[in-house]
């Protein structure tokens, strides 16, 4: 069987870094400085033009190939599916914003006019997203409550409640805006990055639970104060239990009917879906009916039920952002920045990944933006995307941002002729809608025991964001998230398993030598594997752990043998001054005085300076003197796992490295990153005890070399030299 | 020359890790599972009663060695000297923790006396640290403000203002050695790692600046409104600057003779360190000094000199701690028992390295924790070690805590008996000798281009940390050192630099194809390093950069063979109806037509069930039929940097490697460590698809295989099969 396999036969010389370095030499890089990158930054031609244009106005790109028969009809019919599903949102989402609800048609309008121009991706619906209205509701709570007075803001005298949220929920969206246009300039999109899925998983699901909470008051029926702050939704759920008794039952009836048919129409949907031409808009539908039944049966006075209202016909005059907001609500903006932004980029991606074109994140940012920017100023609230909507809009074949577009348009009609319609829809209704809707982000939860079976500290990361978005709120509980996500990838490396490896015998492979049986481990030499990077979490761990495999403390040896030839060599002293025998213990007093006064010195190399003989430290000593044997003269550190050092851990590992070179181990370094021996030459960390000629290219070199190398003392037992003694 | 070296010689079997896996056999390890270590941790018998009695009491451990006749002496003599320094120092943190004077002798004494029984570390001296007073005092001064009403807390009412200080102060601490206490009992003292060298630099840094700015006020003699929380170093230099005018000339001028003094002293102490026997207690000669000049010119009354003042003498009766102050100050109290416990404990951990003796973190949060619950109910505030002092204890021979024990009965003395000689005490001069004390923490500054030259990441923690901490407070300023830390952690590993590996001829030996002239690149195989841990913020990176090594995207060929494969099974239809050449083009429309709605389907592995030949796509097609063609028939990933695998990377790594092997191209993972092989067996990465065999055992190995397997193919040119066109 094995002569019909394929051999590996190899002969070449050992190699270590240096001498592959004289056999091969290496082509010399330009690396571009950072100058290079600013002037490349800076030139400016009439190709490099045109491609800014075309990045900042992707319109451009898509309008020149738009295939105007095959397309527009798709569009169209989008446009109109997604405008149903947009106005609808839009008036739902505003209550969790708490604010009127034709504001929520204004979102679904003014940002998308922006985003046409700006935006890169093609299939994304503009406009409210849950999430994004809960945090901006959290701040237009904070600063006016339902109950007592406003916070002390100058530009709300003269303005009544509503109005006053209407401000604050407007100069929110401005400073997000303001945040999200800074991150695109500053090209730094990438920042998403660090919302793992896991995270966004977890966060979500908090966001779901949130928002089930805000919206059980409206199903039930009555109101409720709105509490903001960590732990505001224990207080919501309690003020919502204690006021059970006041339910509404036309309310809580008529919501309990819409969920049950949208959601058994949105099973039936999801299962036929290959059979239905378009999915039936049953919430379209549901709100069209329920906006007659209240109307003929005039709930609003029968039953005392809270309907949508008076809405805001047309559009108002623009409304400049208010600075003492922005003082107040600068680092929740920051926040609903990033998320507003997370989310659309992520639904963004998929579509384009799916459709085949390219998105770029920094113009995604700078179209938001911009987009919230303006939509601010015309009094809209936090715009990005819901992922229902976008699955309508690409769904209905939405080909290009002209659906949305065309959707925007739909929303604009609403407002401007056609919102008394809406006044007798019960709030209740939109309420039920919202909460029908949150199937999917609460079905999340069972990604749990998925995750505590795979990875646990994955599973960590959901269970702490979501644990903490819930009960500190969706702000601090994105930072907490943030900050266990980080800390599992320091703690992934921080007690990695090192091991102690050894060679297959008859081949250049070197295994745990705890996982198999007939492994070979030369006399004298360790090879010690570190499977992680080294960094100031984890350098101490790694020295612990080398101790324990070579057995003995490099540090304790090194002192004992200073020790003992500071007690050598006043021995030496007396018996050259011809003081025999008993001088042996009259130095040993004295000797021992004097290495109490010099603790430092004992950390130094053993200095042999005075000794006219050679030491063997494990040959027999004289009495009164002993130090421990040491059997290792090689150690072979294999860093082929080690992707970077930072500068705690080159000290540490410098230091390591040097007390095992004073006790005349030789250590080797193997498979070192060329980018991390860069780093070590520039900083410093060669001086004549530590040379380069230690590093060798993989680990059977260092072996070959080492085995060569003391080929010849294998009888070696010299023992202090003969010349005087 | 290359006959003269060692050579490396190897002939071996090619070895994938399933074919390595069959010719040895790994021993089966047994894993202790949790509940064995619960099980172990449970156990009890009389050996693990002593040892835990013993690790609960270190006291027992040293007291059993202590060499009474060699140690006794040094001990005391310590103990006087550094109870000089300690009673001097608790007067001056005093000042920074905004309290009477005396407390911060109670600080000097009440700790002491339960660290002695439960400490680990026999050299370190326990006590005040400048850093935890400033931070105590910023929880005070905000909770009871010099100027305006104190914070709404009922205890509060009766008491005069210092007598609230002292109730906030001692809250503060009581709760500080409650989350020491915890965290000690859990075990979790490694946290303190988190805390790298060079974030604690500038930690430190910042601090030296808050405490130069506190103490600014004492030594120009006049009073300042104190400021708490963000920004307030801002505050508190204009509020001085504002009322310079009003300098105390005494104050300010016996405060400058003094640092000056004090300076050049402390720098002569330093140059003849080895000549002295002990350094010269030149701050408490000019503490003596200042005191009696101070009482003899009747400075308070002559020039309205701020002076200590009455001194609390004796002790006073035990104080319940405030559950009001605990709520107000949980945030604060948790940064001060991290800071305290990691400067206490880097401190012990450099003189337990040079006197060789272990100390345990978490016996020392339990020290700590206990010490200051104990103190806090003595009204004493949050204790730690302060270097300067503890360098004192053991430079002036101290060798176990007996010293500390002594040092605190030197306080203990001073309150209760010789308290009324340092009311005449300025409080300038103890402001004088606190920043005189600073230079050392100041000094750190000039680590700042060190680091940048060394190692950017680096150079961003220390300055963020330090300019957070100064601006934003201690506290919040650790917490965004730390966020700093972790992120670096994170972006050292977020652009990691791939490289396409090749070989250097006539060697097993892979290095990065563009670095060396004279490199064996084989045609159709592509090596691929991945030089870091993969994981949710680089797994897009790393599927971006191999999409550019190997210069195509494997999901758009994919999609485009098969939409091919579409028209071309349509086309053998026709041409199986007989229906030729004109066929070609009939068909053409029906096809597009069909794949448009499919979308999903294309990215499904090649399907050529109901094609009658074997299809090769780099060969000719019919017109109309075009796919990019793919030279690529191998791909080898070297994971040997790769630490660790998070979900997220195994999902995209996992689609990844789908994408090329639906379009043909074989894909090995090479040298991946053991346990996360493991990790993707328990994560079913395996499917039929994925299969284990792609796992080599090294580079050399798939390289040969891979050739081996393609060497007959070199001259393959299959077109598509003659049966029927």
């Amino acid at each position: 069987m094995v002569t019909l396999r394929k051999q590996y036969v190899v002969a070449r010389p050992v190699y270590s870094e240096d001498s592959f370095n004289v056999d091969y030499e290496k082509i010399h890089r330009q690396r571009k400085t950072t100058l290079d990158h600013v002037k490349e930054y800076l030139t400016c031609d009439s190709k490099r033009v045109k491609k800014a244009v075309l990045s900042l106005l992707p319109i451009i790109g898509w309008m020149r190939i738009y295939r105007v028969k095959e397309w527009l009809l798709g569009d169209v019919v989008s446009g109109i599916s997604t405008g149903m599903v947009a106005i609808m949102q839009g008036l739902a989402f505003s209550l969790l914003a708490s604010l009127p609800a034709s504001y929520g048609l204004y979102t679904a309008f003014f940002p998308m006019l922006i985003y046409f121009f700006l935006g890169t991706s093609r299939h994304i619906s503009v406009g409210s997203f849950p999430v994004l209205s809960l945090m901006v509701g959290a701040v237009v709570v904070r600063l006016v409550p339902d109950e007592g007075p406003p916070a002390n803001i100058t530009d709300f005298e003269g303005l009544d409640r509503d109005q006053q949220r209407v401000l604050v929920a407007s100069s929110v969206t401005f400073l997000m805006g303001i945040f999200q246009l800074a991150m695109g300039v500053l090209q730094v999109g990438f920042i998403v990055v660090y919302l793992s899925d896991t995270l966004v998983a977890g966060f979500t699901t908090a966001a779901a639970v949130h928002i089930l909470v805000s919206q059980l008051k409206f199903v039930l029926g009555y109101n409720v104060k709105s509490f903001t702050g960590p732990f505001s939704i224990i207080w919501s759920l309690e003020a919502i239990f204690v006021k059970i008794t006041s339910t509404n039952i036309c309310d809580l009836v008529m919501s309990i009917v819409i969920m049950v048919v949208v959601f058994i129409v949105k099973e039936l949907n999801d299962r036929y879906k290959a059979k239905l031409p378009v999915p039936i808009p049953i919430e379209v539908i549901m709100t069209i009916i329920a906006c007659g039944v209240s109307f003929g049966f005039n709930f609003e006075t029968r039953f005392g039920v809270d309907v949508v209202g008076k809405m805001v016909s047309g559009y108002e005059s623009p409304l400049p952002p208010n600075m003492e907001v922005f003082e107040e609500s600068a680092v929740e903006a920051f926040p609903i920045a990033i998320v507003g932004f997370a989310v659309a980029f992520s639904v963004a991606k998929v579509y384009s990944i799916k459709h085949d074109y390219t998105i770029d994140g920094n113009q995604e940012l700078i179209a938001f933006g911009v987009s919230n920017i303006f939509g601010a100023s015309f009094r809209s609230f936090a715009a990005s995307t819901a992922l229902s909507r976008t699955a309508v809009q690409e769904s209905s074949g939405g080909k290009t941002q002209l659906a949305g577009l065309i959707s925007a348009m739909m929303a604009m009609i609403v407002t401007v002729a056609l919102g008394f319609l809406l006044e007798p829809l019960p709030k209740s209704v939109l309420g039920a809608l919202v909460i029908v809707n949150l199937k999917g982000m609460l079905m999340q939860f069972r990604e749990i025991p998925y995750l505590w079976r795979r990875d646990i500290p994955e599973c960590v990361v959901w269970v702490g964001t979501c644990l903490g978005a819930i009960l500190l709120g969706l702000d601090l509980g994105l930072a907490v998230g943030l900050g266990v996500e980080l800390l599992t990838v320091v703690f992934r490396t921080q007690f990695p398993r090192c091991s102690v490896l050894a060679n297959i015998p008859g081949t250049d492979l070197y295994k745990d030598c705890k996982d198999y049986l007939h492994i070979f481990q030369p006399k004298g030499v360790k090879v010690f594997r570190i499977p992680s990077p080294i960094f100031f979490a984890n350098i101490d761990f790694f020295r612990n752990k080398l101790a324990e495999a070579v057995g003995f403390s490099p540090i304790r040896v090194l002192r004992k043998r200073n020790k003992a030839l500071m007690k050598l060599k006043k021995l030496w002293q007396k018996t050259d001054d011809n003081i025999a025998e008993e001088g042996w213990r009259g130095s040993y007093r004295h000797t021992a005085d004097e290495y109490c006064m010099k603790g430092e010195e004992l950390d130094q190399p053993t200095d042999f300076k005075d000794l006219p003989f050679r030491m063997d430290w494990n040959a027999e000593l004289p009495a009164h003197i002993s130090v421990p044997r040491v059997d290792l003269h090689s150690l072979i550190l294999d860093f082929s796992a080690v992707s970077f050092l930072d500068i705690s851990a080159l000290k540490g590992l410098k230091t390591a490295l040097k007390e095992f070179i004073r006790i005349d181990v030789d250590v080797y370094i193997v498979s070192c990153d060329v980018y991390i021996l860069e780093k070590l030459h520039s900083c410093m960390f060669f001086d004549e005890e530590i040379l380069t000629s230690m590093f060798f290219l993989t680990l059977h070199d260092a072996m070959l070399h080492v085995l060569e190398k003391h080929k010849e003392d294998k009888g070696r037992s010299w023992l202090l030299s003969d010349t005087k003694l």
